[in-house]
């Protein structure tokens, strides 16, 4: 049975509360309940953390190692100003799929650069809650193609 | 019946040709045999064509006006440094979905940015021909809340 | 009665103990005991916290909506790295005013960019603990005038 | 008696006549006026004047010499562009405070930086006509714990 | 009938004295002599000034509020450096032409970035005295179609 | 009888269609239209075409040489992008006169930059169709007066 | 007998003709009359061929693979603009050699840079119609090296 | 008795499973005990932490005051992004000393900058495990020859 | 008779009176008189103005042409900020001479471009008045050397 | 006879023994070797010599003002910091053709820049010791060209 | 028994001599007798030696090879302008140590970047005369670990 | 009696030679002669030197020290490039003048930046063999200045 950890960065828990011009009406919660309804159907297993705590989102990846197959991660605003994420990704060894709910090719410049992108498998942005079901797809093609492959 | 138009860029015929580590062993024709063998599961009607010049995947995205529902592209090097491909998106007002084999934030620098997704619906890139799937899947899941929308 | 929410970021904890010449003499419990005087003059509530974490920064704002009509805070170092506490203050809603002790103008390169003033109300800076007195005097005058606006 | 000069730069002269919508209604006679007000109420002597010209501005600073205890400076458009306004404050020798009827760092790119900022005491923006308020207080503040401190 | 205000901004006084190569032998008088005889065969008034000093085009700018309709404007050496012209055009809320009458972009690099043309109708540069025939005829234009589209 | 060629850049055969907001109603249809009865009018004799194809518009441009006096183009998209231009018209040797509808200095920061203005005779923007006859207009001057110079 | 395609590249047709002070008196057609003696005289086998037009060079490298041992190409403009072209190289695997007719690096700054280079052998630039002497001889040494040591 | 206090940074507790071709097999374990063994040898307090959390490694420091005689620390990701971490160096006025196991300067751009060199005593980076034997070393010649002049 | 017009720019009122440690203890009256003892013993005609107004030093570098042999100005902040002075040197034809009192490289980053120096003949600064002393006498050295070629 | 003088800058006296992987299993007495045949063979009068002080190459290009009728040079590291060896060639006169065994663009980003080819006749890169062969068969065209050319 | 070689780099000769605040009282005698001193205890081979000029210390790299185990050098100013001791380094293939009295962070800009460091095997900074005996002892441990691994 | 060191850098020694247009005639030797000439008639002590190597010239500002009162250096390509010189100024503690022949504002980018300006006392360029006598001039008058205010 295939394990994502799904992880929201900071302010992720504020969906739906502000801004839904940009964001949509989805709170985080409905997030989650959507991609549980997924896993469900998909015979995966599924956690989902949300942290406004650079430190925290380091340590959970961390300790994805080993007990994970995938990692689908928001880093949010993290995106833009955390080496640490990344050297987190680079430590735990799991292949780790970015996904944005806004398009950040379309906002502010300081948006358009991730340091996390260098390391992850794959970047998704643009979609709203559709972004997240696409990752864990991604996630579970890729942890099967692998499988497959080394098989 | 939702209609796709499917565009792939430059070089992108040589594929499976060439550089299989970075591309995979998928040619141009297997990724078509597999988008259409998804739209016919799907049952959604979808077109797809390469080019190598700028001007004609400026004339296929101008022509899709009316007759497509969404674009999926996978502009290759024009990504980088075409203009022409972003205006023929802003006056052909279809959705347009830009998609990536490889992750093109692992690569040169010059390969970071994209004159396209600033006027994309969203981007997806790395996941190899997964990347078209999970792009055309968008497109569709966009119509459909589109229409729902509106109705 | 208007309630106003002051934070001090990274190290502000240190004020009076470290660098005098340029930060004065003033410790933060002393800057806090100043605010909390005019407050009782002014008929204002007023609660004021410190912490080293940007985690906890961002939280503190997000809890801000509904239970408070302004910030005021000196972000100190984070107010030149973090984008989470400028997407805090884009969630919360709350107008939030944003102040520092020295003026970050006379400082090194990297100190003159701020993150958080995009979307603060306004910038104060350079009058030492004056600074946060004019910071919570204009978030008084900013709630009076939007409220008799509203009313 | 403490003695405050405020100078108005280019542009201000046609306040409340102009783009209501980021200046406010306010036109400057009216902003005189209310500083006016709060000079006689707090006991002050302000004086203020306003020119379109880089070279008046420049002679009212250095006359200010001996003359004022403070200088309350609002640069508009020279705040960006003039090193002579710098080198003004720098020769006179009176401490000087920059004020911003809009938050600077909300606008354009070009309007970020500031020339004066690296001179004067302190610098307020986004405030509207209180900036200009906020400003006096901070020059009599700090012209009061000046004279208390050589006293 | 139409009004036209036409600004000469620093050393346009030397035209035809200095740098024929560069500007034609035409001296300001001629140009206006020019823009006079223009303006009586298209039954236009027109009212050409010049000034080497920023505050007095400034303020010539805003006494064009309410006493005409365009204004053309050759800002010379302030096109590169003067963000007060920009501003007076904001304020002065009159329909602003900017032309040139060397190629601007055929020339040092600091002068091919205009502050005033992002505020300006539209730039007309590179063909000695007819850039200001053009201009004045482009503001003729505008002022009518805009006047046809509120009638 | 002087003979001018004017050439339309990619995704002008959308004019009207697209975004009017943005660059008005009129069709290049429209357009061509106006410039056919002005050179009717002027008696001068006109050809335009118009190309999604940067080849196409090199190509053409070198085959102006001998046949058309000047050529009058708005490149569109590959003012921005093209050398290949710039080159055709270093090798045409007809004086070439850039045109935009819209102000480029307006819009984002890469349609500031022209490759082409460099070795234009001079540059109109910002008028819409206008700029089209102020370019013709300026065409014609430009041959008239070389023409007596050399006569 | 050793294989090699000479590509020119845009504008390269008016050779001859245009700016004989940068590029000589040669036409394109007596260059490749010089290689066809050259190539005679060595007794390799080599196709000439120019196009104005990026797509068309990028689809004759790909179908160099496996016609030919060796390209030797002159990409003019597109040296500095076309990512696509550098694909195509990557894509063909046949070795390449740029060449330039003047010295790249001293004419205007924008001409200093090749997309190209970083996956070519090898650059020979300034030599005039030498360049692609040394060229096609340089690709001959290469095949020869190659082939000898790898048998 | 000199005390040292050791800090590492996030995701140094991952040394010795991670990366090993870059970090080497010692974990983070046998990297303290090597420093215990050395301070025992030496008669020198030491203590070693870790944290994920830049807020910690704040606090931490700000702790150290009055504490220790010198600080080691390897802030890892946060060199290159906090200024937190700078700030907190300054106001604890506590000589430190930053230590790197790898080469950054042999390593991506982005870490070629470090916040806290500026105000560390030195920095020593590239051996290893030694890097920290190293920085111990100097902190304690630091020390004494401080000691001894004061003395 | 050898004519110089030496041309004070902004602040230079205040030399003496401000900032001694930088301009040193005489006034501007002091150096002019010098200026004038030194021109009375070369039999040399030479006049003195200051100015805080650019617009001014622009009028008078023009009225220059014919009535001065040599122009010796220290434009002070305008060296670094005005287009128009440049301009004004390169229409009114007089060899000039840039002189500063302090050494520009030793003082901040924005002081180190001169946009006068590349229209000025030559510059000297770092040597206090006798700036001003070198200046006129290569003023005299120049035009004479001119003359006797000329001759 | 034709005169050319061959220089070798720094560590290229390392050849064959260093990174054979970069530049290939010749060492410089091969490549001069190499030279000398061919020499021998065109009837010309070849001189080789290295040297690793900027100086001493210097001067070895000025010597060859009217004793070389050309140089060919690796300027190696000094490629790419010296602007001494550029003004040498300046100032000598004698023709210049750079080479490098290595393609430079395909190495590090501080390699890319060359001081020497703004000066040079023309640079050859990138095909090891047959760079140089193609470089004094360069030279020898260029100089017949020339002398056929005066006489 | 190990042989280290100790290189010093231009102006290090004037140490002591020179700017003591910057450098401290050791001369270059001193510190090359603390280096002999602790090589006799620790039974190294060591040999010292200073050189202003860039050429001499290429050389004496290159002729390490072979006859030392490591090199620690401190190449002031050179450090930041030479890439021909970088390509020495590379070349001779003695692992390489560089250290530096000042910390170099601490100082002008221009100072924080290393073109040696990128090739060195790690970089000591900021600690006087004990940088150079980590150095040496940083070398001895690496050629230590080397032999015994390779044992 | 007053003692000056006038040093001339690389390429100097081929002055009167080469590129008259912008050095003028004179050859070094005529220069030398028109110093000793000055410094015999002004009771000078005057010693001239030239190197083309930045290693001889750093130790000949070193062994200034005690020896000259002061400096007169044009450090021609070298006042671009070396860092070494600069710190040869520094540690030497002699004050120096840094003079050029021609105008380096007027030429390439690369010629704008000293830095050797930031540790000199002061800079003329553009005078031709005049910048040497003004140079020596402004040395006399410094170390007057300086011996008479210690005096």
């Amino acid at each position: 049975m295939i394990r994502i950890l799904v992880l929201h960065g900071p302010n992720l828990n504020m969906l739906g509360v502000r801004e839904e011009a940009l964001y949509g009406q989805h709170t985080l919660h409905d997030i989650n309940g959507l991609l549980e309804t997924w896993a469900k159907k998909e015979g995966v297993q599924l956690e989902a953390k949300q942290s406004n705590s650079e430190g925290d989102l380091v340590t959970w990846i961390q300790e994805a190692r080993g007990l994970f197959d995938a990692i689908v991660i928001n880093p949010a605003a993290y995106t833009h100003t955390s080496i640490a994420l990344r050297d987190a990704v680079l430590s735990a060894e799991v292949p780790t799929i970015e996904v944005h709910l806004s398009n950040i090719h379309r906002r502010e410049e300081f948006r358009h650069h991730s340091y996390l992108a260098g390391v992850a498998l794959g970047q998704i942005s643009g979609f709203g809650a559709t972004s997240y079901l696409l990752g864990v797809q991604a996630a579970v093609d890729h942890v099967q193609s692998t499988q497959s492959a080394s098989s």
